[in-house]
């Protein structure tokens, strides 16, 4: 299998292109220096798409380090983004512009050489055609318009055009195509990606979009006498989701040329249709529901009456033509501007390298209460208020991929606490699946969710005082043995003092089994004055009931209940728990998320300030002290855990079953909250 | 004193104009990575300009190394020549071109920008403009014609001025001059600069040369139906010294624009005088004097009737005009050709650096017979014959600078030989010199000729058999208490089986004094063994006379002569020489090189096939058998030397004086050779 590289992947037209490239099955890697983009808009690709998506930081004039991307997987073609982009901007520091743009293609066209890869598409510009409008007959504007840039951005990509010319002329084997955008608009319908501009945009849409969120005061209208319908300059401008529709028409065209030719061709990617800077204000107003302030500014040099593409050649020879409308673009554009107000800049979150890009450490900081989470695992890594840590992690990347980690934070998965001997039927069939706890399965099995790269997260600030993380896994059919494709989502909503998770699972379209037994929690150990020990802690519990255990398989339970004499529980060292606590002996449902929280248990330690509650709306907890934590430089009961969570072995008991059974088209469910007073 | 970097120095057109540079009292750094040039040309323009200029063996595209020049010069203005500039070459290895020419471009002017260097005059070429015939009224060529360039060679140029035009377009200070060639042919009237072409010549004059001294068959004329007077298509020739000269106007142009202004311009450097093909050909068959062979191919495509340059705007503004013929192109050609019939490289001769390109090992060898000399102290560093060295010398070039080196090999000046108390007196005016022996002065003195680099060499195929090397020293008035400022050559001719030492002396015009003592040689210490030392070797002398000692100042003549009793000398330890031997007691002339060669000694060793013979055109030897000599492993006695010469402290002898005494006007030579028998 080959791979499409995208250079330039994060930014705003190659991000939308490689959604759009793995929707037809193409596969990608990605390279971008991260300048002008931010790689969480790669994160959330690959959130979209669900897969991961190959990544380098790396700056296409690194001869030596782009060479190894190409080592590294066998490429058959590139789409080339990577360009410095604002006009104006080029004018101030030209040879800047001149040498990322120029000079980085010059090395990529190099390294394509070296590697026998003759295949790319180029992300030209209308700019290459300055003021059509002195031509005759150039309106709209046909590829076979003279080029005549009026600005070293525009000159760039001319150079670049030119140069790909005569390694063409020279080679008639390169595979070229060329695709001349005009006025790229509007985001993805999801609102995860979209422009995100740097500084005050230079254009039209991102601007009113800046008015529209108060970011900016009021849009500059330069002009209103050109001779238009309404006074305002035309152009044409297409939705960033044709246009990288655009680009897999264009790759799937060099893709059918007859083995023994080449080819070097021009395209306008543009709808035809012209509108006024009033048409485009007006859809934007109406997408956003009320008038946006303007004001009609001069004239500025260089502008023009109308700047329409001719995309008959894209139409007729691509089989390609933009669908969508303006107003489309608007309603999208205004969806991701509401959600990301500031693009993909979070307040009160950041991020850092893990282990790599697969594996951050994702921080989200409210005053004083602070959570980590990685991808690896879904790992909560730390909670601390005032810099003090609350929970047992690992500092360094490897320590997770222990043996003996005792699942230290990570999301439970897909399959939490223990199964009997591993087997289980549904509907009327009987699995069968490999046992890693004595005679039973615990925990999803040797390589459960905890041990997986989660992909995203997905960022987003709910409000001053509120940001949340999504990640998404996908297990695939028969992982661990378990049937049924796998979608899972956990999402940390983390405040002032708690965080909430929220866990939810559905069998992707793609399973090829229907169903799948599942049960999710959170596998954090507490340890509320980061001591060596919890013994001491006090612990209220908000019910006396527990599975009682199944004499042949003590581990389990028989499906009777028992209770404890007290709910008020001190840990000392011949205190010790690993038992299901139940809150509700008759749950039965899979999604327990419109429930209301119940609180599970109350924990605390006499002169300690700090106090946890954990509350869920899940029917039942397993309740342990880690006595068998013994990991580094933690020694047995350094935490304790309160997995809110279905039944242990539900599956297994036909009253409980319906707790953890997952068809096709039902959706599992369930939040849990930990609070600290402090 | 500020200095201009001229990048591509080495180069043709580059090596003119630095001449023309230096004629017009510019200070200059050469930038070259020499990837197509050589520094032979440099050394050369050393010698034709008669200073040394720095140069700098580094790649424009390297920003650390350019830097550094920057660093090292106060560099006011640029000449930038560097580039790959053929067209044929140029659509076969594109990126090389774009990346040579333009990142080049781009990393000079960063590195210009970043010492706040803003004065550039730049190389572009005619073939911007294309096929001006497509343009009405376009012919002869004006600046203003559209630019449409044909070649990936042609674009470089193209885009490098777009460049330069953003870069002022940013900021109003910079003074940018472009310089369009038309066709430069010819060569430096002095014969020893010219176009090297590698490989195939794509031009018509190098190719046409290169027929005349036979290294191509035949000249093809592509198409001879064009509608000129002979059919032959018409082009704009200009003799390179003339381009050399427009850059000097063009930055003396630039130099007088008022400080707080700026400017970006284009000029034509052409003849506007078209010639055919035909009126280049009967031209050079003129200068050559007789008819060379040619046929008359196809028209090659992209070929016109006529590209003449109207030169109008550089004759008005820049004050500049061509003024030099195709005649004169072709005589100097010409001259170049048959003195250089292949470029910079001669057979027999190599170099390479000893400690930098100052001060390299020249090494001629022909057959077994190997000579090596360095340009420090223009010394014979090494004799050899069939590898076993026949001379003292130093591998390591720092040890020629130590002060007990005994002038190993070394050209020996201004005055060799001692001078009784560093005293004389020249046209009734009394000198005293700086004494270094004792209470005299001896060799030149403590900086003599021995301690400097000398400029070239001009090295120089004379047959098959026979190579020569000529260095340069200007000796400034003054320089260790000598008046006068003495231009000194010496010249080496290597032969099969021994070397001639030619010297010849002049005042310079630019001195202040109008007279100078002198008297050169060459203090080489044979060993014709390679043994620790010279006892048992046997020398004949051609003369028993020798100069008779002062009884107050012993090592000085007193005027009279004495004889020894036998000319057969065997030098035992006992045996010592370090006396003046006289061939002719009656000399009086100050160049003696039309004298016939007299054998001064001969010199062998028992069971040794290898011998020595000594002579020369002077009236005198110093016999030494280097009884003081100890320097590294050489000790006492390791060498001897045969120093043909004049009179010792002949200047303060009025019948000696005028053998030593060299007025304004006046040439001092002499003639020295070493042959050996084996």
């Amino acid at each position: 299998m080959s791979y499409i590289l995208v250079t330039g992947g994060a930014g705003y037209i190659g991000s939308h292109t490689v959604i759009e490239l793995i929707k037809n099955n193409y596969k990608v890697v990605i390279v971008d220096n991260l300048v002008n983009s931010s790689y969480d808009a790669v994160a959330r690709i690959e959130f979209i798409v669900k897969q991961s998506i190959p990544f380098f930081n790396v700056d296409i004039r690194d001869h030596n380090e782009l060479s190894k991307v190409f080592q590294s997987y066998p490429i058959s073609g590139v789409i080339h983004f990577a360009a410095l982009k604002a006009v104006g901007e080029s004018t101030k520091i030209p040879l800047d512009y001149y040498d990322n743009n120029i000079n980085g293609t010059i090395n990529l066209l190099n390294v394509m050489k070296k590697h026998q890869v003759k295949t790319i598409v180029f992300s030209s510009s209308a700019t290459v055609y300055g003021d059509a409008t002195r031509f005759p007959n150039m309106i709209p504007i046909p590829e076979h318009c003279p080029n005549d840039p009026t600005n070293p951005y525009g000159k760039t990509k001319y150079v670049i055009e030119q140069i790909l010319k005569d390694l063409y002329q020279l080679d008639k084997f390169w595979r070229t195509a060329i695709l001349r955008y005009f006025n790229p608009m509007g985001a993805h319908p999801s609102g995860l990606i979209g422009e995100d501009p740097l500084g005050i945009p230079n254009n039209l849409l991102p601007y009113l979009a800046q008015v529209a969120i108060g970011r900016r005061e009021k849009l500059s209208v330069f002009g209103n006498d050109y001779n238009s319908h309404d006074g305002t300059p035309i152009r044409d401008y297409i939705h960033v989701v044709d246009l990288a529709r655009g680009h897999i028409a264009a790759l799937d065209y060099l893709k059918k040329i007859d083995s023994n030719s080449g080819l070097y061709r021009e395209w306008n990617l543009g709808t035809g249709k012209g509108s006024t800077v009033f048409d485009v204000y007006n859809a934007f107003c109406k997408a956003v529901g009320r008038e946006l302030p303007y004001e009609v500014a001069p004239r500025r040099d260089g502008d023009v009456l109308d700047l329409t593409a001719n995309p008959t050649r894209a139409n007729t020879e691509l089989n390609w033509k933009a669908k969508l409308t303006i107003e489309d673009a608007c309603k999208d554009l205004w969806n991701w501007t509401t959600a990301n107000p500031f693009g993909f800049k979070i307040d009160n979150y950041t991020w850092s390298k893990f282990a790599d890009y697969e594996n951050r450490l994702h921080t989200i900081k409210i005053n004083d209460f602070e959570v980590s989470v990685i991808n690896y695992g879904a790992a909560i890594q730390n909670i601390s208020i005032n810099g003090q840590r609350l929970v047992n992690g690992f500092t360094n990347p490897e320590d997770y991929k222990l043996s003996n980690n005792p699942l230290f934070g990570a999301t439970v998965g897909r399959y939490a606490n223990r199964i009997s001997k591993g087997e289980f039927s549904l509907d009327g069939k009987a699995f069968k699946l490999p046992t890693n706890d004595g005679i039973n399965t615990s925990h999803g099995g040797e390589k459960g969710f905890n041990k997986k790269n989660w992909l995203g997260p997905v960022a987003q600030r709910i409000d001053d005082k509120k940001v949340s993380l999504e990640f998404l896994l996908v297990d695939e059919d028969g992982s661990n043995g378990f049937p049924a494709e796998v979608e899972t989502i956990v999402k940390y909503v983390v405040g002032e003092s708690g965080l909430e998770i929220e866990f939810e699972a559905t069998i992707s379209e793609s399973s090829q089994h229907d169903a799948t037994p599942i049960n999710l929690t959170n596998h954090t150990y507490f340890n509320l004055d980061n001591s060596s020990s919890i013994n001491g802690t006090q612990l209220k519990l908000s019910t006396s009931d527990y599975l009682a255990a199944d004499k042949s398989n003590p581990q389990l339970p028989s499906g009777e209940f028992l209770s404890i004499e007290s709910t008020d529980v001190t840990l000392t060292q011949d205190v010790s728990f690993d038992s299901c606590f139940v809150v509700d002996k008759l749950a039965s449902t899979l999604d327990s998320r419109d429930k209301p929280y119940k609180t599970l248990v109350k924990a605390s330690k006499p002169d300690l300030p700090i106090t946890l509650e954990v509350s869920s709306t899940e029917p039942a907890f397993q309740l342990y002290t880690g006595d068998f934590t013994n990991v580094k430089d933690f020694k047995s009961r350094s935490g304790f855990c309160v997995e809110a969570a279905r039944f242990t072995n539900a599956i297994n008991h036909k009253n409980w079953a319906s707790q953890v059974t997952l068809h096709r088209g039902e959706i599992y469910g369930s939040k849990i909250k930990y609070s600290f007073q402090n």
